[in-house]
């Protein structure tokens, strides 16, 4: 088998190495790796190196990903192939939920305006937001959203979110309005959340329509993927007061250069792609590859089995590879 | 009746106007506004000039506070007439639980320095720290420190609380600890929220010893009073590495000093009391004076009657002027 990484290697791999041969790869080095392997682990999961290499994978069954989102991977040869592809679905649910409520509650409390007066020795009393009673709409129905939705239902917010299926009662979300109606669902919330998965469904659906249609006092997050906004006119719309801040831990571009006028706005948050990551993520993530490798080498279906038409894995799938 | 307040009046007192004389008056003036009322409403709660002018209080039968602390005019001569006094109970318990879990998070997240990064331009990964399942030891056990409670539980958090007796089964909190063994306790927590009422037994309460028993990775939160917190131990206790932060909302003198080291450790957040003031604070606070005047009017028993021997507001107590 084959994984895709740079000089971090995945640690806690013995097991496998015990019982397969592992070719370690950077993304020069992955056609020779690939080369004869049926299994491809892409640890580095912002990579887009798979695809150059495909023509390599002459043996391939089964692509694992160490990250919730399949992007990367998603390119023509790999959507027509038979090759099975899993994700790591599960692992970063809670903690981005717990950045989404931290943002959120920064800006209700103004958290970012304190850490700059606190550098100006300056004493400046403010009213701040209340959370309780908001409105947040989270637009993605996949387990993170799901992880979102409930912990700020907890905290006092009113949830709604926006998914492929306009549906009711939801156990998490309540209503689901359909994403193709984003515009006409966005003046309800304070907070609007993108969590979706990127596809071609979702690519640029965050665009100036949907900011103007924002409250002008309500805040965007981008918790799932830059490419899901069009960032000049998020610029423009944060520039002319459509919507009042903006927390964003995924960009178009990453790292996000230093000359986007992001950096410089006094109204945004940036953090660099790390919502998830909490301390012992990267352990998280090899146990979910290791375990779906047993899984593998026992014949039984594997759990996180993406399906290649939507860009996700569809509610309880599984599949054998 | 008069009301201590500056050039900063209440609004919404036109109902009270139309039934009764109310002299407006600051700390000079507010000896002859005194003489002769049957009422005072302290607006401005953080001064100390009650103390001063009790002499001219002839005729006083109630005393309200606009907070929730009512040190400022715990005095002697207060303490042993037969004022009744009253506070602001309820009005601050759900904006200051935000705040709490808001800073919580912030530490978890690494938020500030997020802010700060930002600010330098610069794109750095971290790890970062999971709020569920680690312990907040909420230190006052009044209806504050019940909401920061059942918030901080609702994100994941495990709470228990110290208090003047020790408990077993509280609804809020489960485990209450004696605050006299504070040093007992806080080596269990990730997070010693101080929420007391100041008294003669909590002054000073969080020290060096507290400090030393606590975690190095714990942090400290004080939306109490700065009173609760020797400052010069806190200051040490950071510094030495004792515990890994500060967020303080309350100072031993406020405005916090600009020669306060506080304002220079990278450790601590520092916000100009304001945790509980979310936008509409000051109408809220009316609504309970007015409320408890109409009581006072109709001869009904007033809310939120301090016991004077303890400090605070014992649960469910009411007293007529």
């Amino acid at each position: 088998m084959a994984v895709l990484c740079g000089d971090d290697r995945p640690r806690g791999m013995a097991d496998v190495e015990r019982v397969a041969e592992v070719r370690y790869a950077d993304a020069a080095g992955l056609p020779e790796a690939l080369s004869g392997a049926d299994v491809l682990f892409v640890w580095d999961f912002l990579s887009n190196a798979v695809g150059d290499a495909w023509h390599a994978a002459d043996r391939l069954r089964w692509l694992h990903i160490a990250s919730a989102g399949v992007d990367p991977v998603m390119f023509t040869g790999m959507r027509e192939s038979d090759v099975v592809l899993t994700n790591s679905r599960g692992v970063f649910d809670s903690s981005i939920a717990e950045y989404v409520l931290g943002v959120v509650l920064a800006f209700a409390k103004d958290f970012a305006r304190s850490v700059e007066l606190k550098h100006a020795v300056r004493w400046q009393h403010r009213e701040t937001e209340r959370v309780g009673g908001t409105n947040a709409l989270i637009v993605g129905t996949g387990p993170i959203g799901r992880a979102i939705a409930r912990l700020l239902r907890a905290a006092g917010m009113n949830v709604a979110a926006a998914g492929r299926r306009a549906r009711e009662g939801d156990a998490d979300f309540g209503t689901v309005h359909a994403s193709s109606e984003l515009t006409r669902h966005v003046g309800w919330a304070d907070y609007v959340i993108a969590v979706a998965p990127l596809t071609e469904q979702t690519k640029g659906m965050f665009d100036g329509s949907v900011f103007g249609a924002m409250k002008p006092s309500a805040r965007f997050v981008n918790v799932g993927r830059g490419e899901l906004m069009v960032t000049g006119d998020l610029v423009t719309a944060l520039d002319s007061g459509e919507l009042a801040g903006a927390a964003l831990d995924v960009f178009e571009t990453e790292p996000l250069p230093a000359e986007s006028p992001l950096w410089r706005m006094p109204n945004v948050l940036i953090t660099p792609h790390m919502s998830g990551d909490f301390i012992g993520w990267k352990d998280a993530l090899v146990e979910v590859f290791t375990d779906n490798f047993d899984r593998y080498r026992s014949g039984e279906d594997l759990a996180n089995v993406v399906d290649k038409q939507l860009g996700y894995v569809p509610t309880g799938s599984r599949r054998t590879a």
